[in-house]
């Protein structure tokens, strides 16, 4: 699967360069901080920035009905990719996460005070490159989105350690913490372009789909890659009593008192904090086949995400808005 | 001097009222929590405020010229209160404080990361309360008053410890922490009710001017007055380090040498901790007469912020804003 999805994937990322570069100096330049010990920090952190998938989805979302408002597009994508930047610089310190793709996380190297402070700057920032979008109902999709991210992260902190949590929970969960930004990507993107009021649901709906494969495949990555790959431990949901997926359908099929439940209640509870018992989980959940049957959970979202696609009218987008959905599946890392 | 300025602010909260309610009423639905655990803490947060000083300039700025816009001044002023609730529940965090208007704070309650997220929350229901204004400048003035207030907070962070200051850096701190909301509240307002340009820039003139008044005599109190009036112990700025106006008053008036002076140094870097040593610095102070320098630089804050609100063509809407202003001087907690 993998050769065939990155060929439009690369496509992407390509056809896009010109205007994602300009999105990458929008969000440098409002991300400028006048510490200097903090400013190159702060530098390193955006610029770090992974495949920029989210304003990918807001540019070809308002591409797709012409380019006449491609300062606002560009203005507003610049918004979401900081909103996400300051949502991960959070949530690292909720975590008291070290590293991030391989890297320090500002934890590392500031007081936790220090970067609950810079997320709320880049937050603010974030609002403000919204703001300068001058368009309501963009403005209004954008705070409502990190009213959702924040109730699905404080839905992750509260489910945490719980093995006895249904599919629906996950999902609103994840909807909130990841798909949310996509599908107001997608939003903000179909509105700023002026695209008809059903094609705007359309690829809504689009962004929510696609951002919950991401996040499905997210945590399949957790447990199938290691260090190398992620630039993390693998397994790193578990030793956080973060229960996703693949954990689910594991727990799913074990009977209630042999060994393996009782270690996976151990892990996931907090209990058995030891590097091992962790090991040993990540590998029975490999075994089981649950990364192989949670992985077709994000390939029916992938799927679903392309037929919503098929609203938009200029052929050349709906094949990168599909290329991008394609992406998310068959990344690595 | 009360005795004189109490009448008309009991005015101010008389005669506003009606109005204070719906934005209470505003502000607790937006706060509305599903977690049962936190709901009720968020709840006792956000009904705990103080004067609603802010929504109240906000309202009078807007009723000034006209009730036609009410519901969005409402909206308006709920967003502003809430914003202020969310920059004290990161400051408590970052501060590690356990008391605030002598009742536990979350940080005393929930683990950081929990505080963390639920500041974000009401970050986003502030946010989304500006949106539902569908005002563009309005939405560009929140924005940009929460970079404000988070560069201020950055500003005191880093600043910290150190105590060759000068006037200028203290007032451009504490204009960005709390000056700043004063100042965006009153020009939303103005915006919202139809105000002329030149009242608008007046408007935000005098919110600015009412705000350092109020964070001087917040940083008077925290030196003069104790734990019976302020709910927390007498110099707390001074055991974080943080440097305030009668404190570099009082550092400008002593020999390089002097006991006094080496004590001060040693409480404000960080070296003494010792709570005897952070009481007699600030019985110093108040022996130095420095409490009244600066009481007088707030006094003169607010003599400004009343020569702005002469531009105000309603009689009644001006005294009440004047009277605002002499509140922020004479409260004592």
């Amino acid at each position: 699967m993998t050769a065939q999805t990155q060929a439009p994937a690369r496509d992407v990322f390509e056809t896009m360069r010109a205007d994602l570069l300009r999105v990458e100096a929008r969000v440098e330049q409002a991300a400028e901080v006048e510490y200097p010990i903090v400013a190159s920090l702060v530098r390193d952190l955006v610029r770090a920035g992974g495949k920029r998938l989210r304003p990918l989805v807001l540019l070809l979302s308002g591409r797709a009905y012409g380019d006449d408002n491609l300062d606002a597009l560009v203005t507003a994508a610049a918004g979401v990719e900081l909103l996400h930047t300051a949502s991960l610089v959070h949530d690292d310190t909720i975590d008291r996460a070290a590293l991030r793709r391989g890297k320090p996380t500002l934890n590392a190297v500031l007081s936790s005070g220090a970067v609950i402070l810079l997320g709320d700057y880049l937050f603010a920032q974030s609002a403000m490159l919204a703001a300068a979008t001058q368009h309501p109902r963009v403005v209004a999709v954008f705070a409502s989105t990190l009213a959702d991210i924040c109730d699905g992260q404080l839905r992750e902190m509260f489910d945490a350690h719980r093995l006895d949590q249904t599919r629906e929970e996950y999902e609103c969960r994840i909807h909130g913490k990841t798909a949310s930004l996509f599908a107001g990507a997608a939003e903000m993107g179909a509105i700023l372009g002026g695209a008809p009021e059903p094609h705007v649901q359309a690829l809504r709906a689009y962004g929510a789909d696609l951002g919950m494969a991401f996040q499905i495949i997210d945590d399949v990555l957790d447990l199938r890659e290691g260090t190398q790959q992620l630039g993390k431990p693998a397994g790193q949901d578990l030793r956080q009593g973060t229960v996703t997926l693949p954990t689910m359908l594991y727990a799913a099929g074990l009977a209630p008192n042999v060994p393996e439940a009782i270690r996976l209640h151990a892990v996931v509870g907090g209990d058995d904090e030891d590097a091992a018992a962790v090991d040993q989980v990540v590998a029975d959940i490999r075994a089981s086949g649950a990364l192989d049957v949670a992985t077709r959970a994000a390939e029916e979202f992938v799927e679903r995400a392309k037929d919503r696609v098929g609203i938009v009218p200029d052929a050349e987008t709906r094949d990168l808005l599909a290329g991008l959905a394609d992406f998310a599946l068959s990344r690595n890392s």
